[in-house]
């Protein structure tokens, strides 16, 4: 039988990358789309990780690009579960980008994917519960019910009146 | 000089692909993170057509995807610039499938992704207004301005009580 | 049952492509190589929805390569059948390239490709007759059976005398 | 100072690839558009090689393509210059397919592509003279002349009428 | 001014890839050739972090493949500086593979890689010491010595007499 | 029934390759990773040829690479099998790389790589011996036998006391 629940450090993954020239534009930077296609193996392979399963991608949270990553720098992506909603599970994946002979390194950016578990004919299944330990885990674990609102809203699946924790983004009084 | 204006149906791109084997995961479908980097070239192209200018992904709005597109589907995808603001652009993305042998044709799902124009060197610089003409270009533009208040909020870049467009999302009664 | 006839406008496919470092050659030009597979691709797409069957390339006429189109050009391919015969089917490709950063719009070259319609183990099967309804249309449709007399005649499968049709080609007085 | 005249033999380059997966429709056959990628750099190769210049693709005549080749099958493409007309070449390429385990060997097509070199700015420059040792290279030699007339003449630059040599395909009796 | 030494543990990186498609022969394993890119790739991380320097590949050791990997399953490679020589690093790499729907992991092969810091034009420069700390650290950081003795012999550049430390290998009395 | 024994000479192979961008690191050489990728593909073929079989990488000798290969540079790799032992077959690679335009050719590297013929299965099966004919075949054969100690002594499978051939590289006196 398959577990109830996981830790979330077990579906840790590191992935790096070295910037190629097909992976540029004309100013010789990382295109975005490249970035996001690396962003969605490294947090497959932690859904599967954490879920033992095949996964597809649901969804992508917004996503922002903040600094230029540029050819021939290395980028690493961490990712892990935040938390798992009967056959979905939430992944957070920070990105930084290195200058190594110029010994520079920096943030790049910071996203939510989310997956759902299938089964072979691909059909929705369940999968363990995903467990905080540390605060910085249990704080992801906390704010995926807010993301989760967010994107249900978005995708028109869910009433705005009804998402109650997404309401606290927005520092509302809800009397 | 440059123009201070363009319609918006000057921006308008076609990119038609084929889902090879490299592009599926292992129910034959193909990948999340391969149709982004289809959707971020294909989109930049609006914005490169809008603007003249070399373009940088600046973000990417949540996308989720619904149906799987499998080996050997036609993939289309159809962008446009929605609104442009100072130096960026948002742009919308529609994607469809199409498993052309069986005659089957389905939406697969939309985006919204933002670029900044750049100089040579990188830094932004300012673009003409977006002109929408038909019904739905002048919806679209409308919705920009409500998008980049959630995508301002989300990026901790504008507080929630300023986001007045972006109540409406959520039929909040503001007084 | 199948259709017996299809309007060539149905066929009508596009495709855009983004010159990345890789598909070029020394002077940072797009390789002709390249060029034929996207041209390979886009032609393959437009016989497929013409004849909603798997095809095969079965040949590809004279193409010459007049214009450079330089890395980080936008490549726009427009494919169309222009005539069906029982099972294969003749496609028009008109390729242009883009400098968008400089408003430079070039047409780069036409081609046609032959394709065979075949079933799943891979024996010919006839497609629906192509309906040309434009002047232009009409024009391709025409100009077809001369370039397929021809093709028949480089791969010898018809003797130069019963090449009616692509005598015309030489002004040649057929007593 | 660059040399007036080659042997044709100098030319020849051997080309050995491995269809994989990427390469081949949904029958697992490699598509045209892929093998006419790797003639054009086997024969940009062998133009290379005979002018020791910077080599750009000016045209490809006719190509068909009569038995498939396979997922997992070898390809070996053999190209040599055929001839030398001032600043461009005619190169020949036969391709040849192999299902090695199976120890079947079929001939699978032949083309000609034509090549102008060009120097570091991208003009036209002269190449050396071809000379055929070979009965095989002197028939090669010689039906250059016929081809080359009639890509001029699909190309709208010569008039049928002057095309002495390529009237012989169609063994038309010129008075 | 550079650093005089560095830890071992600061060159430690983790890559992360999936087999895909095109990584694969006709059994669905992952091709040996591919799987040596990747390690090269990640090997010239390690050497890179410790040198902050661009590095060349100088050699590769004896790699043995034992178990099959194949497609769908990923690939884990850690790669660890084990000791400098002047402008030369050693990079020890071990790589896992794993099949996550499964749950199987297993050892795939372990490898030494060797690289040459070198500046701008390509001259070799001097890297800093690797300071071992671990045990671990300190056997591979002693058994460098013996192995790059071994590729000195069997690249002609040290007579056998000369290696002292390599006679270890083989048990051998040295008189 | 399969044959006894082959020529050598059957199972060469040449491979031509062109440098291009993504092949290349920072200084615009290629990488050894992607060398190695090639010499992985032509060695196969060659073992392919010799076995009639599909075979599986079973290890890599020492390679060492001494002169950057640059982008735009012509790779040819030429391929043989040296010797068969029951399952495996040793092939040699010879490597040259070639700056056309600068009429530079030049010796790149020399590689071992070692294949097992297995069956659908993936299970070890029988070659035909290898018979050399020339001189040099004669002595690549000879060697193969000192090489295969070397590779077993270092995979830990064979005491270094057993590997009676390989004593000779290091001139040991053997009493």
């Amino acid at each position: 039988m398959a577990k109830r629940s996981k830790k979330v450090s077990e579906s840790y993954v590191t992935m790096t990358e070295l910037v190629l020239p097909n992976d540029t534009n004309t100013l010789n930077n990382l295109m975005g789309g490249k970035l996001m296609q690396w962003m969605d193996i490294v947090s497959a392979i932690a859904a599967q990780k954490h879920s033992n399963r095949i996964v597809v991608t649901a969804s992508v949270d917004n996503v922002s690009f903040e600094k230029p990553i540029q050819l021939g720098n290395v980028v690493t992506l961490r990712a892990k579960v935040t938390r798992a909603f009967s056959s979905s599970m939430e992944v957070r994946i920070e990105v930084t980008g290195e200058d190594i002979p110029n010994g520079k390194k920096f943030d790049s950016n910071t996203a939510y994917f989310t997956f759902v578990a299938v089964d072979q004919s691909g059909r929705p299944i369940d999968v363990p519960e995903a467990i905080p330990e540390t605060p910085e885990e249990k704080e992801f674990f906390a704010g995926a019910l807010r993301r989760r609102q967010l994107r249900l809203v978005l995708a028109g699946r869910m009433k705005p009146d009804e998402a109650t924790e997404l309401k606290s983004i927005f520092n509302l009084d809800v009397k």
